[in-house]
């Protein structure tokens, strides 16, 4: 089995990889570093990896919009999700005083904009496709810095100036495991049908398993979303998750990003996605998975 | 009056800032420059200007994180809005084939970042603190070219190299209009009341206002959106625009900002608010202000 991620090595991808392969008993499995997200992804989808882990969210700067994009993409189904704590560290080969530049990937950059300001006012900020990329290039010059991972640090023979210096100690990035539909390449077993009854018992089973949706209402219908959320509520299906993102056709036009707890081979569930297609302009599933939660806190 | 805006010169911010001027009869301001957007916006936040325009939300990349982070500032009103359309190029003192280095702000690097991979992949990506500013600093040596403005081309005596270069040809970004709250420098008179009654008429007036909220739901209530969003859709509201943005304290958990048409000083309104208030776990309404739609179409 060869999965994709967002390279080069030492890369949060790798590590979400690895941890999600640990879970799964694929320790077996080869990781291929892809040179940025959108490749990661397409490997995918395009069979060139049997999965790919791809970050999707971070607890302090949100979604990674262009994953929340490819997911539109035609056969890009999602079978997994994977948590991993994110503590960016400060690399570099030279010293403090010596910084002139710094590099990482625009997510980080973002998460540490407070740290940044602070510290480093006037560094040249570079962005890079990887973390890990940009502690590879920080090792050509003393006066370049990254933001990146301790394992990046050991990996291209940097020294970790300063740790966990984002603006928020508590950081955390959620990642997908993205296949090809009908690849069955791998078919998560956990997701058991609960029943159709809304109590406790069939809540708590349904908890384990989250499904992912993408819907899109035609602008300027009032009460749409309102309908839309009916079909949840009204069964008492938990959201984890709503997130809009622009159509990119014209401003106020959004595809709306649904998670919620229950697989769709769920009868109950089921009959919520026909609801569901029925009040949407577009509706696909992206696929069920069992729901980690934070599965490295 | 003085307005603040992201600066250099030459920036989308001062464009905004310049038509939002017009079109409000305040052509004598002054236009005071700033180096981010959070100094941006902490400025009339703090009062070191009467206003201050900033961007809120771009038709292709969605968002800006830290206007929506910096909206649950105490004291933040909004008292605007604007749109912009957004044309960017590539601008540059040497020739396409002697680039090495691209400069710009985070959105419009990505608004561009298929134009980007496609045509410079080995092309380093400097992140700046504005368009203008990356138009500046582009003046300095002919490897460099600046994704930014015709208007920071002039400025910088930059070469326009190519025109139009985002994703896609419509690329609208909106920017809104704060001020301190009881600053009362900037009091729109548009919004006025449009009645209790849920008619033809009354919506018509409604929606040339729009107000704008953020609200907290706590963690794992399920049906707690659906159930605020029903204050909007028993009323007949109809919403503009919904969005969610981490709260930074887990993963999971977020903010919803929320615009819709209508007024807070519109008794239909006021009972929404009151509603919704009672309903979420934390409540902020950020004003309520003209709504201007596609203002440079």
């Amino acid at each position: 089995m060869i999965i994709g991620v967002l390279g080069p090595g030492g890369s949060y991808s790798e590590r979400a990889a690895k941890l999600w392969m640990r879970k799964n008993d694929l320790e077996g499995a080869e990781l291929r570093y892809f040179e940025d997200i959108e490749d990661a992804f397409l490997a995918a989808v395009r069979g060139k990896t049997d999965l790919s882990v791809i970050p999707i969210e971070n607890s302090i700067e949100g979604s990674v919009g262009v994953t929340l994009d490819l997911l539109r993409e035609d056969g890009a189904v999602i079978t997994g999700e994977v948590v991993v704590k994110i503590e960016h560290c400060l690399l570099s080969k030279g010293s403090p005083e010596a910084i002139r530049v710094i590099l990482s990937h625009p997510q980080a950059l973002a998460q540490c904009r407070h740290f940044l300001k602070m510290n480093f006012p006037h560094a040249e900020l570079r962005s890079t496709g990887s973390t890990s990329h940009a502690a590879r290039l920080a090792g050509e010059f003393e006066e370049m810095a990254a933001i990146a991972s301790p394992e990046a640090a050991e990996k291209y023979g940097l020294k970790v100036l300063l740790s966990n210096i984002q603006d928020r100690k508590e950081n955390h990035t959620r990642f997908i495991v993205v296949r090809a539909e009908g690849s069955g390449k791998y078919s998560p077993s956990c997701c058991k049908e609960a029943g159709t009854e809304v109590d406790k018992e069939s809540a708590r089973i349904r908890s384990r398993c989250k499904t992912s949706l993408i819907a899109y209402l035609a602008k300027d219908r009032p009460g749409s979303l309102y309908g839309l959320l009916g079909a949840f509520a009204e069964r008492g299906i938990n959201l984890t998750k709503i997130e809009s993102r622009p159509s990119k056709r014209e401003l106020g036009d959004y595809y709306f990003y649904i998670d919620f707890e229950g697989s769709a081979s769920d009868a109950l569930i089921k009959d919520a996605l026909e609801d569901i297609k029925a009040k949407a302009d577009m509706l696909k599933v992206l696929g069920s998975y069992p729901a980690l939660g934070n599965s490295e806190a």
